[in-house]
């Protein structure tokens, strides 16, 4: 191995994380040397139902048999299930976990990492500050806790599909051309084409917030309101979104909320994402979010009902829950407070409807 | 009839005509004299199969059984045949005719109107002059030919779901405080609620452009493409709608492409709106876009493939058509020059991946 190459590992093997496994994977293969093509994934040990170690199975049979099942994965992306063996050596690490697991992850990888790396993070989350009440964002935490500067990438990219290499974009959050030029040589593909802005933090907010307003949407279809109430919905959920994000920060151009991290995540999230297709059908059946994941998500888990309890948490340490009746409807709902039809009894009375130009 | 009583007019009678004058009629007559109750509906008279008059079919089931049936239409909607009478005493016109049929209509209307009445189109479309290619608007000839002003109104307003008074909401165009507080007094509802822009020209070109790019999205969704595919085609396409609109007029704020006449008039018309299954059925069938048309609209037409045909014809007269692929490539399709999955295949070459942020 040329000490020059670069190695690359990703923290976290679900379903997103494999896809992009799979992804980065192949694209290194391709580069042929430029990066060291051995791709360590951080896959969390989990024994099947057959028995079998999840990490096992992955390495010979070159499929993420539980997250991504069905799909291949180039046979250089090596699951490893020891954290720190994996990240050890990498200049580029991918974070791609949960993000309830970024804080206690981060810890334990606190000197174990090369200094000079740097981080990617696909993490869709924040935190809120109980005692402060201020967001902490992911990319944040990252670069506190490893001193190392830290990029988004969030975008329309339902995992399924780009494991099935059909076309889709994303948007990368960067403020470092020479990262930037990495990222789009690992990332950059005819079929994943990408985006560059600098506004890292703005870029991960919309990765996050989309699935609250897309869960938004899939409870206006459980609940048949058609096609024009869809789309008031997804309006006024994504100026809700505009505004939540310039609470915390001033985007670089309004340019970037038009870009895949915006308007297009939002758009696919709310066509077919994991929240949209819970929340459908907890207005359809009535039944529990938490009772839906275990029906139908093997696992893993909605993320919009946890963004949705944050923001709703921030907002109203802010006093600003009637800006944002969206937002606040969203997490009453996942909390069976009020019953999904409330927040489109509400629509007419958005504050929106109030705002002069 | 009290004299200061204001009087409205429908030159139009179609699904969208018929939906409206519903909507429209309903509040007139909850305002309680303060208009005119009788709001006359412009027909053009049509015998149907069984070959009675479509005007009487309407003036007595109150129902246009042909374009809009299975709704009832308030009492006080009147369809007239002859369209001088729907409109002499009007002093607002609600245009909501097909694009094509303005330039006559206007004619016809020439001096035949209340000289301080005002125009508020709702029709899709653009004529490009053949001589000097520039674009002409429907609410200039409105303008220019009747010399009135004239208002816009578009919106995420599929017909039917209006007529169902299902939530939805639309974007007024309008320069004139009077006459926008006379269409608020007019359309506003809880169900149908109304935000106002100075954007008269790019509110109506918006909505014409979007049944360009709704069919594109019908076509990745015939394709089988994805959402991640459909939400870059409604992304890119979105951004081409918006560089369209800037060759003619700047926006007064960019927040204009965030209104109902917007995204989420693209969204709506990208979910379900008729040219979106027109476009899917054919690149299902490879039928043409003109027998799918008599096989699936009952004598209504499709509005995309015209506003294709003028964009491709502006564009290319101006030599731009390298910049806006997703126009070009739709009017190509809908000539059949193209098959459907070749704009597919120039997504990754969009020149917004050329772009710098």
């Amino acid at each position: 191995m040329a000490s020059s190459q670069k190695s690359i590992a990703l923290v976290g093997s679900g379903n997103w994380g494999s896809a992009i496994a799979g992804h980065i994977g192949e694209k290194i293969r391709d580069l042929k040397g430029q990066y060291n093509e051995r791709l360590l994934m951080w896959c969390k040990e989990e024994t099947l139902d057959d028995g079998r170690k999840l990490t096992e199975v992955i390495n010979k049979e070159h499929e993420n048999v539980k997250y991504l099942p069905d799909k291949k994965i180039p046979e250089n992306v090596i699951a490893e299930p020891d954290l720190i063996k994996a990240v050890k050596d990498a200049d580029i690490l991918v974070f791609v976990i949960p993000h309830q697991f970024v804080k206690e992850t981060c810890e334990k990888l606190k000197d174990k990492i090369k200094k000079d790396a740097f981080a990617l993070t696909l993490v869709k989350g924040f935190y809120v500050d109980e005692k402060t009440n201020e967001l902490q964002l992911v990319s944040e935490i990252i670069t506190k806790t490893l001193n190392i500067p830290c990029l988004s990438m969030m975008g329309a990219n339902i995992a399924n599909e780009v494991a099935e290499k059909v076309f889709c974009e994303a948007t990368i959050g960067s403020r470092d051309d020479k990262h930037s030029e990495t990222v789009r040589e690992l990332i950059d593909t005819p079929v994943f084409r990408l985006r560059f802005y600098p506004d890292v933090e703005i870029i991960e907010m919309l990765g996050a917030l989309k699935n609250v307003i897309a869960m938004l949407a899939g409870f206006s279809e459980g609940l048949e309101a058609g096609f024009n109430t869809r789309a008031a919905v997804l309006r006024l959920g994504f100026r809700e979104m505009i505004n939540f994000c310039r609470l915390y920060k001033k985007e670089s151009t309004p340019d970037i909320y038009l870009e895949s991290c915006g308007i297009a995540d939002l758009i696919a999230s709310s066509l077919g994402g994991r929240n949209y297709n819970g929340a459908k059908k907890k207005a359809e059946t009535n039944k529990s979010l938490k009772d839906i994941e275990k029906e139908d998500l093997n696992g893993q888990s909605l993320q919009g009902p946890g963004t949705a309890k944050e923001a709703y948490q921030f907002l109203e340490g802010k006093k600003l829950l009637d800006q944002f009746p969206l937002f606040r409807d969203a997490h009453l709902i996942c909390e069976d407070k009020i019953k999904p039809k409330v927040f489109l009894e509400n629509l007419s009375k958005h504050p929106e409807f109030d705002r002069k130009q």
